[in-house]
């Protein structure tokens, strides 16, 4: 249970968290931050949050759990703002779609490593942001990974994990890297293959017919493309360096049907494309059962 | 009105197509044929087809319509069996995936260009094959392509045209290259990518680990890697050029995006993903009606 919660950064991913823990009856307050007064309001005029402050030092006096969901530029600020005014015994956790810049960021602000400070993200969203697309449903049945440090209070990574299971999400703990590794390769290469296709397509001078005569699998292999650009220029920033590993990677298995296609090498072909259906059909279960 | 239909290859394609003018009444007689009795068998129970041969030259006996719907690599042998068999006044028609490749198998058949003959591909499909899977609406809203020849007879065109309106789609006619570009632009390419990415996901050590964290977007993502591999092969081996061009194309907005991300280019993230979310967002909208 909850007695105070603060969410800085009251959008699709903060708002969410809000509206599940108020249905579910396990936070008493939510206080809202942001930059912009006109979207607390929003927010406060939902019934997503009690009051707000956009001044997130005074946000977060007197809150138990602090969940910080701006986008991953944003966050070293809003954290050397908040550092030296929390209440005692407070948590602060967050949902950035990168955890080592995160960590970083959080460290840089304190000073130190922080015993309080529970790096997490919920493996959940749409194509949508800002707290009117944010819904009490977005993490049910969803899974949350948490990153607690070395450092980190074994009771405070428990109180986040209840927060989360609350809210309806499943908790799996793993490390910073892997976390990133993991991430960059399910999540942040395929928006970068899907922007880059429509990027590729638009500037095609038929642009407009092209896109009639796409079918059924193109829309859906396209709509992560309708993801927030801010949000994946911060991401591409922040976890640079495993998304590289996994871009070169995938650029020499590319490089390796092109060659097959080059040199008409059908058997090439005909195992690459046989070993990706065995792996998406035996391994997309689980997800897809897992979609809402 | 067509009073004998010949389908060679009742599968998905051919087997919708035959349910389709059976539902609409447009058809008097359907006969199959495949290489495997089994598989005609099936048809036939299903209620697909009315009787079948498995020699493509006697099945096409007195039919005033033959719709071929072979993979592409396939088509070759099956126009030399067809090849003189044909009724006076038939129309041959086909439903593969590129166009090029199937004129150039007709007219290495025949030793010339016929007039009866219109190359054709429905925009509609799934990722499952054979003719369980067909079903009568799998066209109901669906775009068909028509790509006659100079040769071609305009009464064949017009025919092979009320064929598929009766099955519910609506039908444009444009050049054999043109198809051939536009295909492998909104089909073939990325159907590359979601192969490459879940063979080169697979090929991860934590591999089942990994695709346990993929989130919604990546499920729907590369849901085509799970389409029949030997289709695949032979749309590449078919399409071959077209899909070159559009593979180095994408190579170039790829290594774009990879430098951006590599020297933390900000501001050329920014507008890749913007670019790419307008056109995602104006572009995909009568594709996404179109979605049955
Ligand atoms: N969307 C997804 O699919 C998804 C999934 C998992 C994790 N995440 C992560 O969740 C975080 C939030 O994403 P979101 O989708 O919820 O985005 P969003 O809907 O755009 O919400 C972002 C929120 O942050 C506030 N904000 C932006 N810059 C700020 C700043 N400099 N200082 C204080 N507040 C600021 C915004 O309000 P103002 O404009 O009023 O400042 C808004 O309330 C990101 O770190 C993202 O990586 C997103
Ligand atoms: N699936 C799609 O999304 C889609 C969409 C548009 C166009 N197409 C095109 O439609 C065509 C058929 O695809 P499909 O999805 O319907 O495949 P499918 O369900 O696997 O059906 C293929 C049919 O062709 C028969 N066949 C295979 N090889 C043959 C041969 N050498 N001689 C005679 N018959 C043969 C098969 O029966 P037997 O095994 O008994 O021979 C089966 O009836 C392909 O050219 C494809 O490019 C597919």
């Amino acid at each position: 249970m909850i007695r105070r919660l603060c969410i800085i950064g009251v959008g699709l991913i903060g708002g969410s968290l809000a509206r599940a823990l108020r249905e579910a009856g396990y936070v008493e307050e939510i206080v809202g931050s942001s930059r912009r007064e006109e979207h607390l309001q929003e927010a406060l005029d939902l019934g997503v949050i009690d009051r707000f402050d956009s001044d997130p030092a005074r946000a977060v006096e007197g809150a138990d759990m602090v969940f910080v969901a701006v986008p991953l530029g944003a966050m070293g600020k809003v954290f050397e703002s908040i550092a030296g005014k929390l209440a005692t015994g407070a948590v602060v956790t967050d949902g950035g779609s990168a955890k080592a810049s995160v960590v970083r960021d959080v460290c840089t602000a304190v000073g130190d490593t922080p015993d309080w400070f529970v790096p997490g993200h919920p493996i959940a969203g749409t194509e949508q942001s800002g707290v009117a697309a944010s819904f009490a449903g977005l993490y049910q049945g969803r899974r949350v990974i948490l990153t607690p440090l070395e450092q980190t209070r074994p009771e405070a990574t428990a109180r986040v994990r209840a927060m989360w299971e609350a809210a309806g999400a499943t908790v799996n703990e793993m490390s910073v890297e892997h976390h990133d590794e993991v991430l960059a390769a399910t999540s942040h290469l395929p928006h970068m293959l899907a922007f880059a296709l429509v990027e590729s397509l638009a500037r095609l001078s038929e642009q407009r017919e092209i896109f009639e005569y796409a079918a059924g699998g193109f829309t859906d292999f396209t709509r992560i493309a309708s993801s927030d650009p801010v949000m994946w220029r911060d991401i591409c920033i922040a976890n640079r360096d495993a998304l590289l590993k996994m871009l070169e990677r995938f650029n020499t298995d590319l490089e390796t049907l092109h060659t097959a296609i080059d040199s008409r090498d059908e058997e090439t072909l005909l195992r690459i494309f046989t070993e990706a259906k065995v792996a998406r059909d035996a391994f997309s279960r689980p997800a897809e059962k897992s979609k809402d």
